[in-house]
């Protein structure tokens, strides 16, 4: 008998349904919510994440924890085994969320609310000066967030454990430095010869619902399952799991430009078939959900780059992007729409970057986050 | 220094932020959400609902809530003020609410996304005996609700004050068997005269979008702002507040007849307009929301019926109907139109029912409702 180890149990999937909720009105925000609707979202959203948070961390929690975790290492079960997984990411979860005020997170949630429709806003209106001062306070709430965690070498550090866990800044530094040495002068020599690739032809006026239904066509390829999960359009593509049952993803289409609405559709299929794919006995456990971002990107760059920017599948999928676009790829060889995909170079946009950007671009992404966090960037630049 | 009553706030605050999550999940739930979210979604209704639950009937609350009931009592507040009337729909609501017990709760909350998937499967397969079992064991956990609350004369009683405070059955059966004596001679009279009206003009095709923008045009005009709402379908058509910034209405449309999204509409905008209208310094509050049903469905029926079916608006808007359906009423006159829309008569469905059938609908489900508490009626039946 397993009790302590069936309480906790029990306890973790209060809080899954907790983030859960938080999860659908995190989607709810992006793609329904109606703008004036940040007031009350930003304190349902600080509600949610106060309470999964006290459930989480209280005294009667911790000491749960503790003797479920004697009783796993007492019955010798298998260390990578769900019981004791299971208990592993309870206690990483456990002292990482004791170390915050509940007032923190409540406040950091709201913040994230308010400052996700800021952003929204200033992207419509195309003025990043609206959304500086709430970009300043979300770096400041970051900076606190990490001080409260505590960090050995870097502040980033504590942030970067929470998505990547057990890496650290000077990790990925390691790693970066490395891919951008054969990365840097592989765009420079692709840049000398932009000229050499014409993608002329994705670069035309698509009907949306034209593009929408391709996009659905070729999830639906990809595997994703429409009985558990929805596209929708959003400012940013993202795709957001409820758990295995009710997995989303979201695009967005440009009238004019081809590869937005598909390769995000690529992209954000990679990441919900891997969320579709979870074992149904995780749902509703804290062992739902990707390992972490880089596993998870792992599995949308695969769809999005290696398999639909790739020769094979553009040997087979043409037919049907041709059939529905035939005026605009009607006298386009399968070759030259192939190396049009392909077309690498600097592009201010991540989702819709061939596979050496992109690299550029999370390199470029990481460099930022860290210089913000440490302060020897300042939002204004 | 109104201590107490600052930390109730703060706590009802919190539960509220949890209300609202509910509330999106609800919505989401009749309206997003894919098939298959069921078991998530159940979990995650059930979590916040537990938790809601826990925290508005702890004892340290209910400490709280006697100390700030006291405090109030000696400030001298007037009673009908707001911090008074906070105090009081606080102790309602505990007084109520510490009679159950959390699993129950729970397992209300999960009942209810489940039995609400069945009941959309069952309606689109249009088969009751897939519904029946849900229904079965909804109606016997109300019965299990109203003995937990407890009530001095008839179990329906204790369910009516969720939404009807200070009702009673035989109250709502005095009120209604003084309606029912002057409708049901109305009611004969008319259907011995059926032929009297023709609203054929009503039963036609009607484009679908047509429909929607027109819902749309009429809901604004009676001033429901889409700025803090949205409109979409569903099953059945409802209106759900997440506080007074994000109302949102749902009508449903029928290809060949032109009330049920007309009439929805103005019904639905009836109750958006009532929840727009809450003053904000009640969001986030308890006293967000309507008074009870009866005077929700006051307002509803008050824009569908006194105003939607009237003389003078039909004067004033038929144009604009003219105007989308040129086909369809070119050669119907306003007389005609005002005397199809107010059609009365037999007829399954209440949505878009006159204000006469309306009625008999309300004290039909009211009978039901009642005889499905006492046992009296089976759920075959």
């Amino acid at each position: 008998m397993a009790e302590a180890l069936e309480a906790l149990r029990a306890r973790l999937a209060v809080i899954a349904g907790l983030d859960h909720a938080a999860s659908v009105l995190g989607w709810d925000q992006e793609t329904m919510m109606p703008p004036g609707g940040t007031a009350s979202r930003a304190r349902g959203m600080a509600a949610v994440g106060r309470v999964a948070h006290e459930l989480g961390t209280s005294a009667e929690y911790g000491r749960l924890l503790e003797v479920a975790e004697a009783e796993v290492a007492a019955s010798g079960a298998d260390p990578d085994g769900d019981d004791a997984r299971l208990a592993w990411v309870a206690r990483r979860d456990y002292d990482r969320n004791v170390r915050l005020p509940a007032d923190f997170v409540a406040e950091l949630r709201e913040a994230e609310v308010v400052g996700t429709q800021a952003w929204q806003a200033a992207r419509e209106a195309d003025d990043y000066a609206q959304f500086a001062p709430q970009l300043d306070r979300l770096v400041a709430l970051q900076r606190r967030l990490a001080d409260y965690l505590g960090y050995a070498d870097h502040p980033y550090d504590a942030l970067l454990d929470a998505f990547e866990p057990e890496m650290t800044t000077a990790d990925v530094r390691r790693v970066f430095a490395d891919l951008r040495a054969r990365t840097v002068p592989l765009v420079r020599a692709i840049a000398a010869n932009t000229g050499a690739v014409d993608d002329a032809c994705l670069h035309q006026p698509f009907d949306e619902d034209a593009q929408w239904a391709l996009a659905r066509d070729l999830t639906e390829r990809f595997g994703y399952d429409y009985a558990r999960g929805r596209m929708d359009r959003s400012a940013h593509p993202f795709t957001s799991s409820f758990g295995p049952d009710d997995v989303r993803l979201t695009v967005r289409l440009q009238p004019d430009f081809f590869n937005p609405c598909f390769f995000a559709a690529a992209h954000e299929c990679g990441h919900a078939t891997h969320a579709q794919g979870v074992p149904e006995r995780f749902a509703g456990t804290p062992l739902d959900g990707s390992a972490s971002s880089g596993i998870g990107e792992s599995q949308s760059r695969l769809w999005e780059n290696l398999v639909a920017r790739g020769r094979d599948f553009w040997r087979y999928y043409y037919p049907r992007v041709r059939e529905t676009f035939p005026a605009q790829f009607g006298d386009v060889s399968e070759e030259r729409v192939y190396r049009a995909v392909n077309k690498a170079g600097p592009s201010p946009i991540r989702v819709e970057a061939d596979e050496v950007t992109y690299n550029l671009h999370i390199m470029l992404r990481f460099d930022l986050e860290v210089a913000l966090i440490e302060g020897t960037l300042g939002v204004a630049e």
